[in-house]
């Protein structure tokens, strides 16, 4: 947080980079940029990641215009398939990039240090939490986190607080993997996994190395790639 | 959607990216990541964009790691705050936002040819929809929407549709403005905004021209910048 | 400079920075470079621009490989055409860009801050001088000067020498016309520059400020670009 | 080379090339620029590269603004020593970086496909050459071509010559190592490698694969890094 004059700062440097952007795309490039206005967008990845300004899903792999229709939630989390007519943003989004767009890739991409999965571990270890949204939202991958404590929440050990906060990205890998599961409760998502046109990824970026981890499709286990 | 051979040229194109990043921001300059690790994120701004990927927020503002926290979702909506305990991804990022990382602004990113929006007047002109999320969520901006056709849905003329589809840009602005009068339904957003700490922006990225347009603060009209 | 362990540094960041290339352009998006290597390169563009670390000319007009053919030398001079079999660099690569690789185009890239033009003002002022190089190849563009002086170098007047260091961007710009006009020596340069084939161009870059003034073609006067 | 319009196309890509630039360097992240502006350069590398428009040192390396001080040459070459008041670029540019700017290190890129080195095999093989200045340019390599011939110019066999433009790169790699061996021919430069504040390199890039080979310090011979 800054004062009024860093404030317009902020606004002044983002304003300046679109400024870049459309130097760029608009005028020294603007094959691709035009391509994508007349024939739409066809990218053929949808990524759901983290609103965690530290892992851009473009930034992190390189990614120009038009290659990723992107998610973006707290802890990159897929709730289960539940059409009930209310608002569902993630669902929303996942409908459109498999049924209208027909991506041929969901990956869904975590990372170290999530500030959402470090709420889902104070949450079910039954330490206070103060707020209207977050909680529930992240209760989504609440199960994915149970076996990693003795018990239910309310009896958490200080053992348990102790060694869920000492290696999170147990938790943030297992949280990946319960998106992933709750991807295939979508029946048109399903469908295509099924008929071999739609692949499932679970990814996990670690933050403080550099190095990707991806759920290994025959035995289901987190490993580094390369 | 491609072959399989396709498919995993465009997953093997995405970790040669993350290669390159790592190259990049772990071992060319490894300052800022190296920090952002060590002291967590502290980004100023909360960007709520679009899920295309013609639009993504990091590409078009030019932002590194650290700079944006980010939203994406379809049509880059805000639901009304509705603190139900059901699961709510784009509030609780908004709640993270402002509450735990205290940010300075929230920007509510539209763009042209919004596919999102474009399924939002299909439905309110009653034309038929087919999905079990696509429709519910954009119906978010769906009271914007009805000041630009004459009657309801059930009764919009034909008139009424090709006017819209014509110049669906009106729409997606006024979703644009939707989103930021939600916004001031959290209470603790409208209790920050009054304060004076947060600033609340509504932008539309004209992907045809490069041109941004921004409500202007005093009359509420949509103006290009600069 | 630098003690031993950042000396190591420096190296070990350029190597990181050849492993992002390599990730980028021969993995990531290998196409173009592939192109480059199998069918060689057609640059359209030879660009004469100044050693200074700080007027790159890739990143200063965002070019990909296989863009500008490049020459960088103290003060981006042209010497006079001399074809008397000793070692002219800067004429071999003028020679090579337009026989052999045909370039449409010849830009001469000056900038202001230009320690070469410093040396070259000096040298024309009748102060102390103390190398064997520098002065020699900057004098090149000492006729370019003297018309901002008033007399000899032998001669100058102590107002003199402080109008020139005061406003060097005076002579910046003339060298960059002598440049120019130098190139018109060439006969192969002249030739294509006659039948349409080639074009000159004389650049100045306002290192403060950013902007580019360029020769105008009728005038012969720098203006600044839009 | 293009037609009329096409050279318009070209130059007008420049520019936008450099409006972007600005709106990156001077708007979006002006402060590494201002200091570069307010506080001089302080590069700790002088490269000298070739001209050829595939191997940009700045691209290569990812540097940014104020890293490189960069001369631009066919094949990259370093002349020896010559105090003798006629122009030469390269060896005014290396006075510039030693004695003024006191860089840690020089570094000679060579490559892969070098056009310059295709014409010092010509030279050398007694082919016929058609040129003013690339000859006796690129001849300042070729003492370190001689041995891969089996005896003078005049009495190159085919199979000299076949197996020279078959393995170019072992010619580009020796005219790597006798530009560093000139480079020791500078009294500035000897002195200061002696007195262990200057490092010379030579680094040999192989544009087809991406693979950077270097100079080994103990055997002189060149091996791939890492």
């Amino acid at each position: 947080m800054t004062d009024a004059k860093d404030q317009n700062e902020a606004i002044r440097q983002l304003l300046a980079g679109i400024k870049g952007f459309r130097a760029r795309y608009y005028e020294r490039r603007p094959d691709s940029m035009r391509q994508l206005v007349t024939e739409g967008q066809h990218p053929e990845v949808l990524m759901i990641g983290c609103s965690d300004s530290r892992v851009d899903p473009a930034l992190l792999t390189q990614a120009e215009p038009g290659e990723l229709f992107v998610v973006r939630n707290v802890a990159n989390l897929v709730p289960p398939y539940q059409p009930d007519g209310s608002y569902h943003g993630t669902s929303a989004a996942i409908e459109y990039a498999v049924k209208v767009l027909k991506v041929s890739h969901v990956i869904v991409l975590g990372h170290a240090q999530c500030g959402g999965i470090q709420g889902l571990i104070r949450l079910r270890t039954g330490q206070a939490t103060d707020d209207d949204f977050v909680s529930p939202w992240v209760s989504i991958a609440g199960p994915a986190c149970d076996p990693y404590i003795a018990g239910t929440s309310e009896e958490a050990s200080q053992g348990d607080i102790d060694r869920l906060q000492q290696f999170p990205d147990v938790v943030e890998r297992a949280a990946v993997r319960a998106s992933v599961e709750n991807l295939m409760t979508f029946p048109f998502v399903r469908e295509r996994v099924e008929a071999g046109t739609l692949s499932l990824h679970g990814w996990w970026f670690d933050l403080e190395t550099g190095d990707l981890w991806s759920i290994d499709p025959q035995t289901k286990i987190f490993l580094p790639v390369e």
